[in-house]
């Protein structure tokens, strides 16, 4: 017998020879249909092989990253066998599972292949699925493996680099692949089936190898996930924050000014503006002080940083000056210029906390094929701040800024959230810089925050940076998808490289902790998560055109005109809808502008001095005074923004 | 007889062998006294030389540069034949006139000259100007000018560059220097001098020659005069923007980000941020739309602009990608930007006029030794916009402009301004870009705005750009010392460089003309200047603290922090001075620090919900409430900054 324990701890017995579809089994039917796949003692095992002896099994199923692996991973091999079926001769190369679904890099070898074949090879593949054909390993001696695939150099090559005595094949059905493993237990699991794509890829990545045909796929246990993945697909297509940013009008790119550059339109830059404003009020009551850095910065600075050791090569070249030959970097990041700004008069720790806010533009190179949009681009303006404080204040700052940063995602409805601590590596700890307390200090001042704080939290070891811990915050949007939003991180690396000190109560010369923070992380990013979040309906107080007044004949332009100045005068953003339109068409246009408002003005509304309100979507909230509008609107407005509390 | 002609028309006949002096003479005795050079025919002459026949003649005296120039011209010779007296054996080389005073650059031959020695010397150059002196021009060929000069390296290498025959020299008293001329008619003329300062020069600027001594002065033609002018220096050392900038906590430097680069403190920071605030504002009510822009610019975008052809060699130098090898520019100037974002999409005529406002930061390299604060930087922030409008746009345009800058100087209380309107050389056209036709319409448009707007104007031709006509605003500071702010500019080159165009109403193409203006300039040098004219004292709303609150012991410290909190909810800036220190000297403090006011409050405020109000200079206002000081400040800082009225 052996004996498996599981991971809430309870251990069971089991005749030797079994496997994790096994151990399933024997605790219900249920968890047997659903295992995917799983490891042992750490590694991944095939869900059918019988278990090596006792030991740790965690069992995988859809809901976990390694059980989708798996799934998409077989996928990979079932489209491999049906494309083999239905295009004999063609020399397949390598299919990994990724992020959402699988590939496979194939040289067609002549055949032709396009969107046009791709329903046909779904189907054969769903055919191929129903056999409920099992994934078996097997090794395979070098010279088996090699002249098994003769003829295909791509796949010999991927041997020859392997050791004889490591080599496994697949098999499911008649089917056969070089494989390490990691499967599900049989193709039946595999209920919904779609081709997504087809791409030029060439072998290993490299532009001088043959160029192979990339045929992406995605696949699902259950026909429901997948029309919801589609039309998840769908809106997501309709979000997508270039699509949404040009209709708005909010930001532009040029190829003269440069790729990866963008360049705001008014609206955007309203919107980006009254954000800053939004955080600045917040920062002001917490505490921050502003300043003000250039975007450039002498090379010696990025050498006392050790910036320009690690990123010097790969990033933008230096601008040198014509008569000094003096070398400047553009700044990939405000630190070293905050740093400067601590260092240029004494402090004491009566000064500390000191809280240095800057909307600083930083530069980083990105290769152009990386560039995405606002979420990769080469220049972003950071909401950046560096907290330099003692050890002591670290998890009161901790918490402050979790405030900070809570704040912004009720403000700007990010309801769903957790919060990942990264802390050390609890077996090598060689490569972190700063003392073993102060790294317990902060560690356990970041653990303390957080649940003083009551956030959902995860701790992540091994994934803290080697000059600190830190918190970052995973948002859900609309559609499910997480993004990174809100780092918070210790730094005890720049104040050593920077010497910066602090008097202390004590008359001895201390240094000081510093904290980077970054609650939007990027105005481009945010505003890119933004506007994928909500589709373009802004909160009210950002929407970039508040309220269209649309006068219902030329006859009462005059009094849209009114009303317009008039709601400038409260610094609401309105604009008249002065075309000679029908009024149903006003009212269609401003729905796809998502205006949040409509006035309709008309006869009545002009003899009584009111207005006929309509919200984006349809409610109608009737006639009213200006003044009630005004007051209506305020009223959410101030509900929206809420008051920040220190 | 000669025909003299006087600048008012008057013409008058004179015995021929007559000098500029004699004319003046002949007008009256007071003139004759104040008179110190001339121009005849556009060429300086010297006062006592006879006037060479009939003629347009100008006399000028010290209200005139060219005056003033021959004074200290004169003054140098002066300075020289005093050297000469007390350090026999120096060896002269070059001493010109400059713009507050003069100097000399002296080989001392191992004399020792140092502070001590000023006033030694300024009794021998008294006691010389006081001989009346003539100052005589006389011809004296190459041979002979060498032969004069023999052992003095410096003389030989200058007259060995003069053509024979055109060699002169100046004779004054035993005295006699190589040169060109322009003196006032004798020392006696000179009744004050002061020597400034000493200090090295190498021959001719190059550093491999050897090095002089220079020797700066300055001298007046009354003794009150130069009293005046030493306390305006040490006036204006006080109010040296780099000291106060360090006084106040406004900026600072720091070698390791890079010279020239200002690093803005926290009170310097909000400070700019209420300067921009206060002007976005008004911008906003004026019609400007906000864009932004990133900090670099592909290659090709300069040299679309032409910037690159003009400025590439002598500027920073590009950065290079390391991948692709782009080129990237620091941008020099925000209207490349603005322009690709006003080609984003088509436009119409009317859309027109379009104003894009952006505080842009903007790079251009100065060499290191021309750096001075923040005066002369090699990164700073404009207060930019540009307008595209249509030719018959411009008038209007400008006027509008006008308002803003003028609602700027009386806000920052510049009370003292002329303009300086720059419009095509008349004789020479043909270095300006543009049809004759939309020339004309912009420089009229100018004028008549400038008169309609009831501007006190000059008219300057031949100081347009080769692009277009332009409007400066000169602004005397409160040490009367002229600056220029603010500036209007109409451009047509860029508008045909990057082929802008609107549809017109004739739905043809037509090019928009643009206006690139900036009513501060840069926000560093605005606030340099700034800085200099109030002394540290602005305006109330941009004060970075606007309140001291005073306890005046420990026991009402909570009251002070309770007012301070009270105040803070009103947006106004408090601090509590902690300290355990007396009244007086807490007073004495906030007096240096420039703070407006100083709340006091003991017991009998605490008790009474009061503050005992003093303003900075020493008024007393007297006990008040805090609602009752709140709207006192308030009625103040509404006075300051008023309404833009558009």
């Amino acid at each position: 017998m052996i004996e498996i324990t599981l991971p809430d701890g309870s251990k069971k017995e089991y005749p030797e020879g079994s496997s994790a579809m096994d151990v399933a089994k024997g605790i219900s039917q249920g968890l047997a249909r659903n295992v995917l796949s799983a490891s042992f003692n750490g590694t991944t095992v095939e869900a059918n092989d019988p278990l090596p002896g006792s030991g740790d099994l965690v069992l995988y199923t859809w809901d976990n990253p390694e059980g989708k692996k798996a799934f998409w991973h077989s996928s990979a091999h079932l489209l491999a066998q049906s494309l083999e079926q239905l295009y004999p001769g063609i020399k397949l190369t390598i299919g990994p599972a990724i992020d959402n679904g699988f590939y496979y890099d194939v040289d067609f070898n002549g055949h032709e292949f396009g969107e046009g074949d791709f329903a046909n090879l779904e189907k054969t593949m769903l055919e191929n699925a129903r056999q409920k054909s099992e994934f078996k390993m097997r090794a395979v001696s070098k010279a088996d493996a090699l002249s098994m695939y003769e003829g295909n150099p791509f796949k010999t090559e991927l041997i020859e680099n392997l050791e004889d005595g490591t080599i496994t094949f697949c098999d499911h059905a008649e089917f056969t692949d070089l494989c390490r493993g990691g499967h599900i237990p049989n193709t039946g699991f595999i209920k919904a089936v779609k081709i997504m794509n087809v791409a030029g890829a060439y072998w290993r990545g490299n532009e001088h190898n043959p160029q192979l045909t990339r045929v992406y796929g995605v696949s699902f246990p259950k026909a429901s996930m997948l029309t919801e993945y589609l039309e998840l697909l769908e809106e997501a297509k309709k979000r997508d924050h270039r699509k949404l940013g040009k209709e708005l009008e909010l930001f532009t790119f040029s190829q003269k000014v440069g790729q990866g550059l963008p360049l705001w339109l008014p609206k955007g830059a309203e919107l980006r503006e009254r954000l800053e404003q939004f955080l600045k009020k917040a920062q002001r009551a917490a505490g921050y002080d502003p300043v003000i850095t250039p975007h450039i910065g002498n090379k010696e600075l990025y050498v006392t940083s050790g910036h320009y050791a690690k990123y010097g090569k790969d990033s933008f070249q230096p601008i040198h000056t014509p008569e000094e030959n003096e070398e400047y970097l553009l700044k990939p990041m405000n630190c070293p210029h905050h740093c400067e700004i601590y260092k240029s008069q004494p402090r004491s720790y009566r000064d500390l906390p000191i809280r240095f806010a800057e909307f600083g533009t930083v530069y980083r190179y990105e290769q152009s094929g990386e560039l995405h949009g606002l979420t990769r681009v080469r220049g972003f303006t950071q909401d950046d701040a560096h907290i330099f404080c003692t050890p002591d204040q670290l998890k009161d700052e901790f918490k402050k800024v979790i405030d900070l940063v809570l704040y912004i995602f009720k403000t700007l409805d990010f309801q769903s959230y957790t919060a990942q601590v990264s802390l050390r590596d609890q077996e090598d700890r060689s490569k972190y810089i700063g003392s073993d307390s102060n790294w317990e200090k902060a560690e356990n001042a970041i653990k303390e925050a957080v649940v003083e704080k009551e956030l959902d939290y995860v701790v992540e070891y091994g994934e803290a940076a080697f000059y600190g811990p830190k918190l970052d915050f995973m948002v859900k949007d609309a559609l499910g998808r997480q993004w990174q939003l809100g780092t918070i991180q210790v730094d005890y690396n720049l104040p050593e490289r920077f010497e910066l000190e602090y008097k202390g109560s004590d008359n001895e010369n201390h240094r000081p902790v510093m904290i980077h923070r970054a609650p939007f992380g990027s105005m481009e990013r945010f505003v890119a998560v933004l506007l994928e979040h909500c589709g373009g309906n802004f909160p009210l107080w950002l929407m970039p055109t508040q309220i269209a007044i649309l006068p219902i004949s030329d006859k009462y332009l005059d009094y849209a005109q009114k009303v317009s100045g008039l709601l400038k005068n409260y610094d609401l953003r309105a604009l008249v809808d002065e075309r000679a339109e029908k009024t149903g068409r006003k009212i269609r246009d401003a729905e796809v502008s998502k205006i949040p408002y409509m006035l309709i003005v008309g006869e009545k509304e002009a003899a009584e001095n009111t207005v006929s309100v309509r919200k984006h979507g349809g409610e109608d909230l009737g006639s009213m005074s200006l003044q009630a509008f005004v007051e209506h609107v305020d009223a959410q407005i101030n509900d929206e923004i809420g008051e920040f509390e220190v």
